[in-house]
């Protein structure tokens, strides 16, 4: 399947949903967005542009189920916009001054405008679900909707846990696993969910889409905390061990404080200087950490794959979903 | 018509709607949305919730064509979510510590948590508004949520022009309008609008119906500029010339600045001292710009009450429309 024609077809539909600010009077409001979208301003490009992996995954699952992908074309739309929603609004939230290595929305226009962005970017979003009702019945637009606004309450509910509870030192896993949920596994579930519904699947079918999508995201946010600690600074484009000198609460980490051992006294200790980051890697790896994060990355990446498998997707669409969740899960440590 | 009724079922509605975060692991997230809402915390009661003016319009609405405005309570649910949204919104973009004479949201708990409460409410609304599914056929939940999502695009497009325009001395009363009708008149002609359509109305009723709210919606606004210069404390709860210290680029400041007299010079010469706001008042008053803002919002109101004329309610709901009408536009000065 040439995804080329998929990404082509996707960023232009973007474009097409986000014109809709394209007025004189809201000439300067719509450069914030295509800006942010990465069409636009300095360093716009590809790069910038992120991986679109989120409406790439719900087209695919519509032609997975045999259906032709470009009636889906708005649900993909949406789903980008709200994933971009939420990074502009959480940019301001975790004061971030950069993305994909460009200023972020609130750096150049400040956090006023920058929340208004995100707004806009949302509400677009809702536009272009309900520009579904061009192609499909109304109760399949209701459905879909309904899908993509419930993955939306679930991101403000991890959102919510990431901004209260991580920065505490007496989280457990259970949150950490409701917190992943909320912010990564629910709008890729809704992604595959939404995109088989819009395939015309059955409910099982449907059902095993969605618990894929889930699982995919679990599985891929286990391996970035992983890799976020013991992970190749030149594969990953991270530095090593970024996450134990920014004191994030990633799963190795909340797994190594319950352990009570030499790496979560070396952590209640307070910020851990860079020449030591080295040594508590070491230290968490020795308290099992590591072993127990790979399993868990491991377990959910079967999961995840048992359900894609389950989902049975036809042809061509269905071999890229198996690339593409192979490419994601399979990434290099 | 009994209204009490009608805000105890809105009351309990919208309780209902913004429940769904009410469980264990987000308790305290929903905790800041009760707050805003007015049912929780310090100060919590009647006064803290507004007038739920949204909401009651679109039941009127939905009564005022003959149905029973029960099964639009989702919807006034949702209208009511957006306009707090945007509140919630608002008051971090304006940095307000107060609104309603209490603490605003992003004052008690932060800017970060403030953004994701706002973003949770908005979700809420979408929602709500596809919780008319239980009692409307699909197309009509299309409809309605495609009547209130277009609102808040405009919503989104006056708050831009609020923040970016209305700071500069030059914007010119043709801006005025276009930030006025997207910032009040946009969800108030939701209001009317999709009441009209729950209540089984043919277009051009519907499109009275819509007129009705827009035009409120301006003419409030407009005799709110004036009050905001010209009005009586004792009324309006509002200190007098208020705007002017504020330097908020009223209808009538817009009208004086453009009459280049000596309102104008005193004006550009930068922040006026509050002794000098009551000449200042007095200045602009000469210009003509309080009798012409008061032909303003005449004419706005004529064309209200005309639309709502058109629209012909029916029954106690009509007669408590009109009322309503009155009530909102013939307010002391």
């Amino acid at each position: 399947m040439n995804l080329d024609l998929l990404y082509i077809a996707i960023e232009d539909e973007l474009r097409k949903q986000v014109r809709r600010l394209a007025e004189p009077i809201t000439q300067s409001f719509h450069d914030m967005l295509t800006y942010h979208m990465g069409w636009t301003g300095e360093g716009a490009g590809v790069e910038a542009q992120g991986k679109r992996i989120r409406p790439l995954l719900l087209l695919l699952s519509t032609a997975g189920c045999g259906e032709s992908w470009l009636r889906a074309l708005p649900a993909a739309a949406a789903v980008e916009l709200i994933h971009n929603f939420s990074l502009v609004h959480d940019d301001i939230q975790d004061g971030s001054e950069k993305r994909r290595g460009r200023s972020t929305v609130w750096a150049v226009w400040g956090i006023p405008n920058a929340i208004n962005v995100g707004d806009a970017l949302f509400v677009l979003a809702n536009q272009a679900v309900l520009d579904l009702a061009k192609s499909y019945p109304a109760e399949v637009v209701v459905q879909t909707s309904t899908i993509i606004t419930n993955a939306c309450l679930d991101l403000t509910r991890g959102q919510f846990m990431d901004m209260n509870y991580a920065g505490r030192g007496d989280i457990d896993l259970e949150v950490y696993w409701a917190l992943i949920r909320g912010k990564t596994g629910a709008l890729l579930a809704a992604c595959t969910h939404g995109g088989a519904l819009l395939g015309g699947a059955q409910e099982d079918r449907r059902e095993a889409f969605r618990s894929f999508g889930e699982h995919l995201g679990l599985a891929f946010q286990a391996q970035d905390d992983i890799l976020g600690i013991w992970g190749n600074e030149n594969v990953t484009g991270k530095s090593v061990a970024n996450d134990l000198l920014d004191r994030k609460l990633s799963l190795p980490v909340l797994y190594g404080l319950s352990k009570k051992g030499k790496f979560a006294e070396l952590w209640q200790k307070g910020p851990i200087p860079p020449a030591e980051i080295g040594r508590a890697a070491e230290l968490l790896a020795e308290d099992g950490a590591h072993e127990y994060a790979k399993q868990q990355a491991g377990e959910l990446t079967r999961r995840a794959l048992h359900a894609l498998e389950a989902a049975r997707p036809d042809g061509e669409a269905g071999q890229a979903m198996f690339q593409l969740a192979n490419r994601l899960l399979k990434r290099e440590q």
